[in-house]
């Protein structure tokens, strides 16, 4: 199913929109790829065009690798605006801590510089790769998941004002035109090498690509931006769907088009291990926002992957290893405190924090952060979610 | 580029969506699209349920296939109602007189039977199998000649009450969803199969049978018949078009919808002779709605291919070809009068009447038509067209 360069990424390691398996060597994925490092000078530089400091997910190389990041900002500084695209494959009632953070780092963009963002839940996409009996899981099922789904992410906190959440089942008319402008300047060869589609696959899956392409041209949204206007596209995502918009690049410029810039994310691990990425199919394997503090507390001590030592006193002498250790992982992801994830760090490597105690400090951490979420999540209405599914003109000043 | 059987019809002929070359044998055809005679037994069973003279185009043989109509009748005469869908891709400026033939014919099913009728205008078809340079002939460009045909057909004189006119860039929101699910029910081996689609073809060519196949479904017209209606359907469309049907009805019980039934035309030839169909690429092979009568009667002198003998004096002696001569084949399609036909093929096969005589005859038939159809043409306003292009209910009763 995948791209041959980066399933040999090496033995194991398959890095695909659908498959991410094996410990992932990013500077590999980089220089195959062909993606540029997110450099601490460029961190730097969006430190000063925001004027605030840059966020964790940044300092700590979460988010790692970028296409054209810098001409965003060189365009930025001369003051012109962008948007930002993300999205999301609605397949599972909730989200989990992994799908949390492109939105997360998306919120942080959006506060930042100030910009519109378009957000596509492609049910359509979820339906057309399904393995499931299509009369047991039709259409209208991921549709509605669609609709959970959005909720959770507009209790991430996203702007009311500058935020359009679409559905593909719902806007593909206004998405059509570009999507067949796309759709014509690709071959099937071409998307089979890009995403190693066979011949039995279905001619929807084979079409997809240019749905998931076509965000990234603002005239795809005539009622936000107009039809003719030219904004800036960015586009914040994990690094597995670098393979769309390599695509989406290629045939801007046949399209006339701007190519969309993109900052790409490493994989949020599963409990297991610090290998892959969180899956929604497993649900020992993921924490939900929908999980109770006792489910976390449990998820966490039960199936968390532990650095720790076979015994306390071999862990007191050679002390935990972080590289390895699900609950220090996680707790890079949503400790926002630097100095507290140091000392937790140094304790844990040096033995004098244990296992049990550690996986306590990501317990609470997790356990208000998605009891926040929770309650923003509850009070999200029907009408909240029209609102942001409502196509508006959107400023870009 | 054509199915292998198909093309194999015998040598030189070829019968797919995109091509029709060489001299047909419509009863082969039948036997290898596996497809039914249209009987003068059914003909007469539909002159008794719609109290009305069956229309020339059945009466001599035009229409000569189908699928199911027999169930569609059965359906009709226990009181159900059903909905016509015909279409047309945006080719050219003005239709020519071969693109008129499933509209003349679908004016008057709906008129004998007194049904809802929906008319898909595929601009995006046209775009995709286009092989002019994109930048030259864009999306729009198909878009606004979808426009300018509507008006052609509009012309036909269809019931505005009765009639939905849609392009598939504007509409294809309310098809999406049975786009979609059609898409996941066949594989790209499959339409390979079908269409002979090649691995170097263009994605959205691969995709694009799923939305010709969609509104042979009335759920994907949820603002005309409901959501949940399952209205049966008749497509009435030229031979060459069933591929497109086969594959939407081999679909249809895996998606718990009805089958499509069909009635098939034979082919309009072109002005220069009895094979292949006609073609509006070529304007010395058609007449078009906009010729005027001038342009009609120099295309007809000057380009339809004459069954008549190379002297007078032979043709007096042997009489003309009425099987191969393009005035009279003409005739057969326009002339509603069947005893003046009749007379007219006597007189031109026992070589009473010359080959200059027979084309007066076809001028004479068709100035005063298309006269009247430039009339109507004339007529149609921006606010009929958006009339008729407005999703609203249609009475099934």
């Amino acid at each position: 199913m995948a791209e041959a360069s980066v399933e040999d990424n090496f033995n194991g390691v398959a890095v695909t929109p659908w498959q991410v398996t094996g410990a992932v060597d990013y500077d590999k994925l980089i220089a195959e790829f062909g993606t540029a490092p997110l450099t601490p000078a460029l961190v730097e530089r969006v430190e000063r065009l925001t004027g605030r400091k840059a966020h964790h997910f940044l300092r700590r190389g979460i988010f790692f690798s970028h296409r054209d990041l810098d001409q965003i900002l060189n365009a930025y500084e001369a003051g012109e605006r962008f948007y930002l695209y993300t999205g999301r494959g609605p397949s599972s009632e909730a989200l989990h801590l992994g799908h949390l953070i492109p939105f997360i780092f998306t919120k942080y963009l959006q506060d930042a510089f100030k910009v519109p963002l378009v957000i596509q839940l492609t049910d359509d996409e979820k339906f057309l790769f399904s393995k499931h009996d299509a009369t047991l899981h039709p259409l209208d099922a991921y549709i509605q998941l669609g609709r959970e789904n959005a909720k959770d992410i507009i209790a991430c906190g996203f702007d009311a004002e500058k935020t359009f959440l679409f559905a593909d089942s719902n806007y593909i008319g206004s998405l059509y035109p570009n999507v067949v402008r796309i759709q014509r300047a690709v071959s099937f060869n071409q998307v089979r090498g890009i995403f190693g589609f066979q011949l039995s696959d279905n001619i929807g899956k084979i079409a997809f690509p240019a749905v998931q392409a076509a965000p990234a041209f603002s005239s795809s949204f005539p009622h936000l931006f107009g039809g003719d206007a030219q904004v800036p596209c960015l586009i914040p995502c994990a690094v597995d769907q670098d393979p769309y918009f390599r695509m989406t690049r290629d045939v801007a410029p046949r399209l006339g088009y701007r190519k969309p810039a993109l900052i790409h994310s490493k994989f949020f691990p599963p409990l297991q291990g610090a290998e892959g990425k969180m899956s929604a199919s497993d649900p020992n394997s993921a924490i939900f926002l929908s999980d109770s503090p006792a489910q976390i507390r449990k998820k966490v001590n039960k199936y968390a992957f532990s650095g720790g030592r076979d015994t306390v006193e071999e862990h007191r002498l050679y002390g935990g290893d972080c590289s390895r250790d699900i609950a220090y992982q996680y707790l890079t992801f949503f400790m926002e405190d630097d100095e507290r994830l140091e000392e937790i760090r140094q304790a844990y490597a040096s033995g004098r924090m244990l296992s049990g105690e550690i996986k306590a400090e990501l317990v609470q951490c997790l356990q208000p952060m998605l009891a926040e979420l929770q309650a923003k999540r509850q009070a999200v209405t029907e009408s909240d979610l029209n609102r942001f599914m409502q196509p508006r003109p959107m400023s870009i000043s």
